[in-house]
């Protein structure tokens, strides 16, 4: 250690050591948390938002900060203990006092959407360097739209052993090898332990070697020697690639007997373990109290990128590209890509073309896809079979920053975490594509875009058995169900050309959460010739009344299936059957409507209510009611699109015979 | 290429050029597929086929087979081309030229369920590769049990591009290394293409460096040069550590527009470019036509096995470990475990611990785990607090192949699929724990486990928002009713200690599927007091009736919301309202109730039926024609379990509230 250095006329050491004692503190307060990882890295922690990590707690949202992601976050306090002492005005001393209490701000992994300061939120380990990848690419693609005056930042991750186990690593640190990111800078705690004990336990991978092999570049450095952790992030800075800085630690530094031990992971230290680490360090202060001089010291290290921020907001306002830049970051451009897809709507209302909904999705796309800059697409090297690349869009890369186009490899999860934190960025709208099945790939990163409320939005094409001879392991089936279980997601899965259009205007539209766009392989018949409302945005509407009466039979569906129901209808009207089609394109948005709607739309219980789409039931019936419902009851089968639907028994004849079988 | 070389006094290059003719022509019949891989790897194929895979078409689960696993599942024609070739009964020329269609075998992506020789079911990238890593574990647990002479074989995996492109890769190979898998070897199809274009359009990841970081030994090889193909095989035999084989190759070889481009990968070469590639390979037969004396070579190349298989015949009948043996590969040592559950469950019934059904859990796996050798449990670096290492037992090291419990490191998916490898290759029942929120990393392979029909047994802890202070990132909520989507897998989530017992002989005796087993973190009563018959097996039983008149109120949950639902019915009970309370350990098995069964646990329509679950009611409604719901219906909160309980209404008082409200 370099003990002799000064920060803010304070002895670093002591700086580093109030992180270590309350995260010390708050753990034992608490009675549960993770204190050894911020005893651990506290050192380069101070080092980082000491003299090299861009913010400003007075604008904790500065567009052009340093993005900072704790990927190990159950090393939360070492955050919160950063936050509230560099001056952060969410973050109290009060609140650290309540770590992992109800209604706090300190919640036992970072949550960014409680407290400024925490950019996105981690703890399912591997999630954070993921996002933070789709940082540096929102980072690199502003910077080349916006200049170097307006965006010029770093995103600076602190990983774990864990993250580095979780397979999602690999898909983040390859893409970012490949994107040549040379502005993300990952701090491994490099600390050997993890909670089963020493990592050798299950791994012996050279990560460093692993990360040189994506061609990262790498440096190592003693995370307990400020000196040399400050050389190697002052050389990381001026990488040509990402960097890994591999930082020697030990968890929980300071306690004498559980350092270096996985005692030190998960649990408090204990009454008499956090005396003597308090005793070892130095540190003569009861639980919570820091002196005022280090609280001084700490406040004005937190004030030292203000004049940089000062800067930064003069020359923005000179900026030509100021009013640009402004639109970008507060999503300005979506009014003009809802206006095209109207336009789009109105166009397949009127041609009313028979598409497969991803084809519609497409056209949908490239309706818009001018009109609003800040759309960023990819896919997860399925291109052409999800419809996802714009007319004419030049794909990004390091030799063309402004490319709109990310080809994210065959790496779903990692897409959808990058998209995260695209979508956490901000100035870019992301969306990408891969089949709906492997939604299943990407279903943590799905799941923290829903938990964050971020606009994220997941083209999920080949949407049920209708993708046909590639069979069951490619054939969603139950994942329809197991998307509508993710709480704050929008599911939709549009009926034709108009729908896909309404449907993209409803996913743009949800700024406060993601959407999957489900769609299909196989084309299917235009079913709106009115595109003058959008209905989609209801949930559920009435696409078809029932004529020659009150309707007996009301059969609810969704996107491919709804034109099967269209087709019943018409076999049971003929045979003097008053029948209704309710189209269903999201189930959480109907569940929006108020009563009055929904019962409008769902009819009395004297008529016949069948479900009907090409997936497992569950959750149909209490979503409307229903007396029936035709659809999957077990995986697929390999074969063309047509024959597995009979197979299967989904088709208007199969409708026709449930419902005059109940009546 | 060694046009020179003869197998079977057959132009080997023939016997290559017949896999790729016949992968053409069942493409180009079907309409859709992926000829191009096979093309590529139709060389190197030929070449393990024909001098190392140890295989016999006549007796094709011959136990000391190698493994052979297509990960690259979509060059499904390829194992297809080669099962036909070499006589397997199940894969007639028929069921090739029905490729793709309605009933056949041959379905687009490999199910092994279809047909013998077909190791595991693939086509989700990564998967096999993750699996093969499961096989040569059992492999290396099985022979240092049972000895080289019943035990000796190795796993051969195919690969490509996309499956090292996926997360799981990083997982499995990873794990691979550090357990030092000598007999598994991996061929990369090293063809530089995929579906987007060239690889290099989104990685630049050295892969031999990547593998070699996780302690692989690596080899290269022309893959169009059978001599080199031979030699690198022959050196890979002879490794002390898990090999790569890469292997270059050009995809869609011999088609003269097509071979070496995106556009050989996912669909039918076309009439014309058929045509000129069989006249490039001096292919000159029509469709499906393959000349006698090739199939007969191929034949022969089938047969070099059957006399090591004879020989090990021979071996095992005087082996003194027989018996072992066979009991381990057909699992016959389950009826002991069974037993030996259920008089834990008796001695729980009698003892009523107040316990966190992970602690029941880890006390179930204690009182068998002796009593069934093949069980080889572990955990994803969580092994404390999933409790699912049994007392005593030994870890699985390159040291200790014995060793019954295996440090799969922070891997869920990586594990959930090495487990599915396992109960593959048979002769061990693996089981092993995460949090049950983590089910959404793992989530790809319980699927495949669940389609393939396969007993793997995955202990989920932490098993709803009672976790308490991690807060939502580790709050399970709707992951219950997400895994209860997937068709074939049995969720269970027991009640107290006889339950979770119970539970684990359920799913021990469900060989034909995946089991989950989600488990408290928080203590909970004991609530059964008789365990003389297992309930649990029943999916759904009435543990408390009503008292006092015919029930008002029927209370249904599962796992530790049983307690809360027995609270509430005392204090309904103590106001005059009989009320019953239903535990409802598996939706799944009650679903396979008959009706009259299912009738008397779910009452008549005059009872007011509540649903108990600290989870999304997804599901609930049509399992148990439910009134109301009391559990969750957002993402949880970091709190203290009780706190969090209160927070979100999920209490007996709540329940009491209902039921009053709706009566």
């Amino acid at each position: 250690m370099s003990k002799s250095e000064l920060i803010e006329g304070v002895d670093a050491q002591k700086l580093a050591n109030t992180i270590r004692a309350l995260a010390m503190d708050a753990v034992e307060q608490a009675k549960s948390g993770h204190p050894g990882m911020p005893m651990g890295m506290a050192d380069a922690a101070t080092v980082l938002f000491s003299k090299f990590l861009k913010y400003d707690p007075s604008e904790p949202n500065w567009p052009d900060r340093d993005r900072f992601v704790l990927s190990a976050g159950h090393g939360s306090m070492l955050l919160y203990a950063l936050l509230y002492l560099t001056g952060y005005a969410d973050m109290t001393l009060d609140e650290i006092k309540r770590f992992r209490q109800l209604g706090s701000k300190t919640a036992g992994h970072p949550e960014n959407f409680l407290a400024s300061g925490i950019e996105t939120t981690t703890g399912p380990l591997g999630q954070g360097l993921a996002n933070a990848v789709g940082m540096a690419m929102a980072e690199a693609h502003l910077n080349a739209r916006f200049g170097d005056d307006l965006v010029d930042h770093r995103t600076w991750v602190i990983a774990g052993d864990g993250c580095l186990m979780e397979g999602i690593s690999q898909e983040a640190i390859a893409l970012a090898g490949r994107q040549k990111l040379n502005k993300l800078i990952v701090i491994w705690d490099d600390n050997s332990i993890s909670i089963d004990g020493a990592v050798s336990l299950s791994d012996n991978t050279d990560q460093k070697a692993r990360f040189a092999a994506s061609q990262w570049n790498v440096l190592s450095c003693n995370g307990h020697d400020m000196a040399d952790v400050a050389r190697a992030f002052e050389a990381a800075t001026k990488s040509d690639k990402p960097v890994l800085i591999a930082c020697k630690t030990t968890i929980g530094f300071g306690a004498p007997k559980k350092a270096g031990t996985a005692k030190a992971h998960g649990e408090p230290l204990g009454a008499e373990e956090l005396a003597a680490a308090k005793a070892a360090l130095g540190w003569a202060h009861g639980p919570f109290e820091i002196p005022d001089d280090i609280v001084k010291a700490w406040r004005a290290v937190g004030a030292r990128s203000a004049g940089a921020r000062e800067l930064w907001q003069t020359k923005m306002k000179r900026d030509p590209l100021r009013d640009a830049f402004v639109a970008a970051m507060s999503g300005g451009n979506v009014e003009a890509a809802i206006a095209a897809l109207g336009m789009q709507a109105a166009k397949m209302a009127a041609e009313k073309p028979s598409l497969a909904t991803r084809a519609s999705s497409g056209a949908a796309i490239d309706s818009m896809f001018d009109a609003c800059p800040e759309l960023l697409g990819g896919s997860a090297d399925l291109t052409g079979s999800n419809n996802t690349h714009a007319k004419g869009s030049a794909d990004f890369t390091p030799e063309n920053r402004e490319g709109r186009y990310v080809r994210y490899g065959i790496r779903e999860h990692g897409m959808a975490a990058a998209m995260n934190g695209m979508a956490l960025h901000g100035g870019v709208i992301p969306y990408s594509g891969t089949f709906l099945s492997f939604a299943d790939y990407s279903r943590p990163a799905i799941r923290l875009g829903a938990l964050m409320g971020i606009r994220v939005i997941h083209v999920m094409t080949h949407d049920s058995i209708g993708l046909g001879e590639d069979g069951p392991t490619h054939q969603p089936v139950e994942q329809l169900a197991a998307l509508r279980a993710i709480p704050n997601l929008h599911v939709f899965r549009p009926a034709d050309a108009v729908e896909a259009a309404e449907c993209w205007q409803a996913a743009l539209l949800n700024e406060d959460g993601p959407s999957i766009l489900a769609l299909s392989r196989q084309a299917t018949p235009a079913l709106r010739d009115d595109a003058s409302e959008n209905l989609s945005v209801r949930g559920a509407y009435e696409l078809l009344p029932a004529e020659g009466g009150v309707s007996k039979v009301a059969i609810f569906a969704t996107g491919t299936e709804v034109a099967l129901a269209a087709k019943a209808r018409e076999m049971l009207q003929a045979e003097g059957i008053p029948t209704r089609v309710i189209s269903a394109p999201c189930f959480e948005m109907f569940e929006l409507q108020d009563e009055a709607y929904q019962n409008a739309v769902c009819g009395d219980d004297e008529e016949l209510k069948i479900g009907c789409e090409a997936a497992i039931g569950q959750g149909w019936f209490e979503a409307f009611g229903l007396d029936a419902f035709v659809g999957m009851s077990s995986f697929g089968t390999s074969a063309p699109a047509k024959d597995a639907y009979k197979h299967f028994g989904i088709t208007a004849e199969a409708l026709v015979e449930t419902a005059k079988e109940l009546l």
